[in-house]
């Protein structure tokens, strides 16, 4: 299954030759069946893809609000709840379907995750029994439409601010919500301008007169199709893109709710008025709660992986087959994808797609492990925490370039509606921010690294960070990291004496994982000495964390990119030999060597990379995207992008 | 006029004091009445903003017509066509009229730019005074509108493969235009789906069997509203954004012109059928032609420049007023324009955005002095034209980047389309795309600098390039910029012996300076060097193109970079002593240090910066975002923006 239109080899290596279909199937892995119900799915609603543009704002909204409904009957997006209820029982494949899911219609996707991650996942994970046997049934079924209330208009990633009040009155059993001032609006939030009969609402509890933090309860904004009593709720309108969502507003003036309505695995409220909860510390509480919704940031990750893969799928069809300009006299045109410059825009995102995809296989695994009770320890769930974090923020941010560069790619005809990048591009803008803004995202990562997951989850303030490094963890930190000592571990990974980075060959992996190893270990270590320096001197915790705030993300991301190199090593060592592991090969070292490439003045600053060695990185880079070129479009078929949603008519053919 | 919130002073200079008006006045420059002029005309038809979204397709097209031919009423879009006909005589300030345009809509810029830019401008440029008198006045008035019809579906950039053919029959003494197959319908033409009347129509020469290469015509496509026949339009429909401008793709199956329809500027056939043109060698005829309509990327360039400034100025505005978590204990939130990261996403991008407005300024100069014919020779045409294509790509790719950070830097509420992002992003994304896509746009500008303005303005294909640079020219190219010489060039500039870019102050501007002079010219021989060797190894023309094609690229922008720096300089060594001067000079010094920051890794490896001096560059940017940040507010709101066209009620307040 040799690609057409093949440049001439140039390479030493011979070229390896790919079975699209075992690739495939090395891709999907265990979660083959769902996939492929998913793909089922999608080609029969794709006509989604038209009416996205043809219908009106309300129509839409009514369409993709019944592709859903019929996709919940076909079993697809119940996966992760409890068979009892009518659910699939098994937490990977509800993710490894949302991921397929992300091929689509992106409304669709959205709507699905608002649906049965965001809404169904809070009565799950934060509610019990009770909530369950009242709420699941009809939401798995699609009968039951809710919407997950916790970002208002003055705080999105901070949700421990939030404005809304629960107070409990102990004479009527009751509790009482309400909307104290503009800001404190729930907004932005998926299914509640038109469909959602029942919300969860996030609003901090008072009971006797006393905070208790923030708690979820379960509040009907709707019945029979009309606003309850009390709530109002606008219409956020026209967004730039996911307008199949109905994304709106809510306000709570008095609203009561009974004593029940309190989703209470973590915390509870006796009728009398008394507050317990089995978690003892509020923080501690609080991050307990938003961390069994942990599984909306895996999904999203998830999602940014399938919409980058939609993308390139486009642009690298289109690259063999477009020919612009003459390369040889008499030669005719030459194909875009045969020009230097067009593979290095594309086939690094190609390899940086893979190592995300086999990332996200780990981060899946982790998450299954943990919520199917096999793995469920406090230190399981914050390495879950961290990892989704860091995911998500770079899955969505390589999706909002990659579809970017793609659409460049595939010049005005990209522009046209009637192909897809004008819809992915506008639809998944928001996915950096939703579920977490990144730079917040890489922020709590970055935390988890400096306490070395010793502390508590407390709040995401940077002040218990800057107090915390500050304090008794720094010197633990600063011990770990000492250059000393990483040298030292460095050297042990290589056996080359003093000169290791200098001496090895740039395709080992062993160099190419000590220096994403050593460029964190080093970050970490460079971040807390500064905030340490930063307090010695007396400065103000937040003068001191916003002077080392790029620093912080730029750990974050080295630590996360460290993750990736980590998680396609693993996957390529254990490919049995033969084509896929030959050309997973070339592309892990296109991945690992284009992100030192893309880091190479840290890497001379901090003496791990001599003038020369950066040069010849580079040039490795452009080697290895000719030796990667004949395969492309085998690599991209491999994701098994059904062909009907490509829909690039002018594009691919 | 200091601005509100400011952070606490850290630095050792004083603080600038801006006067808004006055530094407004510095940047509109001489053009001030014809930007008011538009400004006010944005604020008369501000509603398009929300009708854009209202409207359904074919009323939104109707309602950007209306608007164009009231603008054109006022003689804001005439500016740059003679007088006699009804213009404004002045091309510099048709430029800044159309830079200015930029606030606003989008979709009303692109069809004033296809109306009076492209179809207008091919009319003035490329006909004669028979053209000019039968359809400059009416074009000018809005009462005739045309579309110019020159890329086709399988040729973007590269005009001079067109395939639609004018036969010239001389027994009837008429043009023949043809369509040949699918791949050369005019494709994307702005006006064609509805309004154009007349179309320039870019179709290859044929006479007495003989092609003689490009050349355009005048083509009647509707007539009362009807197509004309032997015409075929289809509607390109929706597209990512620019819904009020109507894409169509065209198809002539024979279409008859008299022979008068020929634009006859720079060559035409005599009613016996004899090919003329004073300009002998028929590649530079074409590039001749293609020259006149430099305009086109000078106003694209100040169009990406403008809408840059918009997401700015709502990105600013909006971070100094929302706050989110605490940074002190007890402080309350912190604005977000205080926190480190934040100003790194932001400032920088304020300091680019105001080096590429003094770069236009000299861009728009050069353009007035060669087209009022006070300074046109061939040498300055050039040096336009490689400007032109070389702004136009760092101005869009800028204003894409932009408006990209800015949406993020905005949250959830950047995502509604009753705030301006959604336009913007959408709208402006084809920009880097059109009026040639920048990665060929910088291709032309290196070819430019490779062949030092020498030879002629040949094709743009590489073969060309190639052969020259392996040719004769090389030895100049390589003489000139070889190490030893550009050493000696730079330490003219420094006079600080062989260490002079050790010890230069970082906020030197000669040692800016030199620094990217430095990188520009080390490329230009690294290029050059490697095409010539490629050449001598026997590699065809086209691998070893290929082969350096990122190094071209990378030339290209340095180029840019250089004149970006040079006219910043320039500008701010004009201003008298005061808070202007010194406000632009922190800018200055940031533009110019996170430019250096940028590419670091490039000064590491070519040995002009120290591992330490290369961590300074970074200090020194952070210490310069802090400087600037009491600044900011000023420092957008001197752009001019008028806040009717921010339209970010949820953001901007």
């Amino acid at each position: 299954m040799a690609t057409d239109n093949a440049s001439p080899a140039t390479s030493d290596r011979a070229r390896p030759e790919i079975d699209v279909r075992a690739l495939a199937e090395v891709l999907d892995g265990e979660y083959a069946e769902i996939r492929d119900l998913v793909r089922t799915n999608l080609v029969t609603h794709s006509s989604v893809l038209e009416e996205a543009e043809e219908l009106g704002l309300d129509a839409f909204r009514e369409r993709v609000r019944e592709i859903v409904v019929e996709m919940a009957a076909t079993g697809q997006t119940g996966m992760g709840f409890p068979r009892e209820y009518g659910g699939g029982g098994d937490v990977g494949a509800s993710i490894a379907a949302f991921e397929t899911l992300a091929f689509g219609d992106l409304s669709v996707l959205v709507k699905v995750g608002v649906q049965f991650g965001l809404f169904g996942g809070a009565i799950l994970h934060l509610g019990t029994r009770r909530h369950h046997e009242a709420h699941l049934p009809d939401l798995i079924a699609g009968r039951l439409m809710g919407c997950f209330a916790m970002t208002e208009t003055g705080h999105g990633s901070h949700v421990q601010a939030i404005g809304t009040v629960a107070r409990y009155d102990a004479a009527s059993r009751e509790f009482v919500i309400t909307t104290h001032g503009d800001q404190a609006c729930k907004d932005y939030i998926g299914n509640a301008a038109r469909h959602a009969e029942l919300a969860v609402v996030f609003a901090r509890l008072e009971v006797g007169g006393k905070s208790e933090g923030v708690h979820a309860f379960v509040v009907p904004v709707r019945t029979g199709g009309e606003v309850a009593p009390g709530v109002r709720i606008e219409d956020d309108g026209l967004k730039m893109g996911l307008n199949g969502v109905d994304n709106g507003r809510i306000r709570f003036d008095g609203v009561r709710v009974p004593r029940e309505a309190l989703l209470n695995r973590f915390a509870d409220v006796t009728p009398e008025g008394v507050y317990t909860s089995p978690i003892e510390n509020p923080n501690r509480r609080f991050f307990t709660m938003l961390g069994t919704l942990v599984q909306g940031r895996v999904s999203v990750s998830g999602a940014g992986i399938g919409v980058a893969k939609v993308a390139l799928t486009i642009a690298t069809k289109y690259a063999v087959r477009r020919r612009q300009f003459e390369a040889e006299p008499g030669a005719g045109e030459q194909l875009l994808l045969d020009y230097g410059l067009h593979r290095r825009r594309l086939l690094p995102l190609v390899a940086r797609t893979y190592a995300l995809h086999f990332a996200q296989d780990a981060v899946r695994a982790q998450l299954h492990d943990v919520f199917s009770g096999t793995g469920d320890d406090a230190r399981a769930r914050r390495r879950l925490e961290s990892r989704a974090a860091g995911m998500k923020a770079l899955s969505t941010w390589h999706a909002t370039r990659t579809v970017q560069e793609c659409r460049e790619a595939c010049g005005g005809a990209g522009y046209l509606a009637v192909n897809r990048f004008a819809a992915l591009r506008s639809d998944s803008d928001i996915f950096t921010t939703f579920e977490g803004d990144n730079h917040v995202l890489l922020q709590l990562v970055a935390k988890g690294l400096l306490t070395d997951h010793a502390g508590e989850f407390e709040d995401l303030d940077q002040l218990g960070v800057v107090r915390h490094v500050a304090g008794l963890a720094v010197g633990t930190v600063l011990e770990r990291t000492s250059a000393h000592k990483l040298l030292e571990r460095v050297r042990d990974l290589l056996p080359g004496g003093d000169a290791w980075d200098q001496e090895a060959g740039l395709l080992d992996p062993e160099y190419q994982l000590a220096m994403v190893r050593y460029r964190e270990e080093h970050m970490l270590a460079g971040v807390a000495r500064r905030l340490k320096r930063g307090i010695d001197r007396e400065g103000t915790p937040g003068a001191v964390f916003s002077q080392v705030q790029d620093h912080v993300i730029a750990l974050a991301r080295a630590h996360v990119e460290r993750l990736l190199l980590e998680a396609f090593t693993d996957k390529v060592r254990a490919l049995p030999e033969g084509g896929a592991k030959a050309a997973l090969t070339l592309l892990r070292d296109l991945f690992a060597l284009s992100t030192i490439e893309a880091d190479r003045a840290w890497f001379m600053e901090h003496g791990r990379l001599t003038v020369q060695r950066s040069k010849a990185i580079s040039r490795e880079v452009n080697d290895l995207c000719r030796e990667v070129r004949p395969l492309a479009v085998d690599l991209v078929d491999a994701w098994g992008v059904p062909p009907e949603m490509l829909r690039a008519p002018g594009l691919v053919g």
